[in-house]
């Protein structure tokens, strides 16, 4: 088996418990990293550069884009958001797998990049166990509801672009679960190519030597 | 979860291990079932009908292909081999996993006419172990070994179309992965359309109910 790590885009719904499944993944399993994503808004109370985020301005964003040390990256509200190469490779190279957790936009962008990702998309049980979760948080307006409705029904419309999708209802077997996907994963013929390429070189060779 | 089975094709080079493969998955896990070929070749001693093929003559094989009866089928040495839509079509409804052990022509037709099949490629851990075997079995000329050898050598140029590959090294472990990889694939929007289908109905209605 290559010991390369797999990198791995979570996207799904607002209400889904992305954030929960990837931080208890991390915690369960040592072999998984959570990308560090680059920006260019300021840092909030209590968040630590290199942690949270890589704080930068908008020059040394620009610049870090030309040097094409970003691997994926885009503007939301003003403020730039990226995915730093660096990391991303250095944990890969070390086996490491790689989580981003980015939306549509950005994982369609990194499968055509990197055909070896792998995309999943995860979801409540069903449309009205999100409605119930969205409600229940109890913090949001009936706009801000609406509106994430719209939203989720919009996403709904790219979920044939992932690889897999999982259903988070218990999130310790949404874990166990999500873990068996990856390690599947690595038989998929793109992520063994350097096995079929010794493969096919070793019986072309004794083809030939039996001829 | 939907409860259909999954049409599970496998192929692999001669001495990969197929068969025994297939027998202990079978014998381990209770939902997979072998697909029975139907064939207009002459049963050999204790061959029975309906066991180890559907026998027939041309005239009802061809009687069958003309009906929409089989999946696929082909000719090899003057005889047809092909796979009875009936008997696949029911262990599925009745959620069993059905496996069919067919090459990669066969292979290609069926995820062609099934984008929901599921293609598996075995290999033995590499091309040398691929000749021991091949070799040790002591029954084969070098005539016959060295044309193995090149069927293998084509073989290995069609793995990029299967969707995973298992290198059969100690039995037991690969029937696990074999496992594995068919609950994995479970999770894969093209075997998930009803669940998909629903959700996006209901965010939807939801979406314009709250406009």
């Amino acid at each position: 088996m290559e010991k390369k790590g797999i990198l791995i885009v979570i996207s799904g719904f607002s209400g889904a418990g992305k954030g929960t499944l990837v931080k208890a993944l991390i915690k369960k399993y040592h072999n998984y990293a959570l990308s560090v994503s680059m920006t260019t808004r300021k840092p909030r109370e209590g968040e630590r550069d290199g942690v949270e985020y890589f704080f930068t301005d908008t020059e040394g964003f620009e610049e870090t884009i030309r040097q094409g040390g970003l691997i994926e990256y885009a503007q939301y509200c003003g403020n730039y958001y990226g995915t730093p190469k660096d990391y991303v490779e250095r944990q890969l190279q070390a086996g490491n797998n790689v989580i981003l957790e980015i939306e549509i936009q950005g994982a369609l962008k990194i499968k055509e990049k990197f055909p070896e990702s792998l995309l999943i998309f995860v979801t409540p049980p069903g449309a009205e166990e999100l409605k119930r979760r969205l409600v229940s948080r109890g913090t949001e307006s009936e706009e801000v509801i609406a509106k994430r409705l719209a939203r989720a029904s919009e996403e709904s419309e790219g979920i044939e672009a992932y690889d897999y999708i999982v259903v988070n209802d218990d999130l310790g077997t949404c874990v166990e679960e999500v873990h068996q996907l990856v390690e599947a994963s690595r038989r998929a013929p793109v992520r063994r190519e350097a096995f079929i390429e010794e493969i096919r070189n070793q019986l072309k060779a004794f083809a030939k030597g039996a001829e």
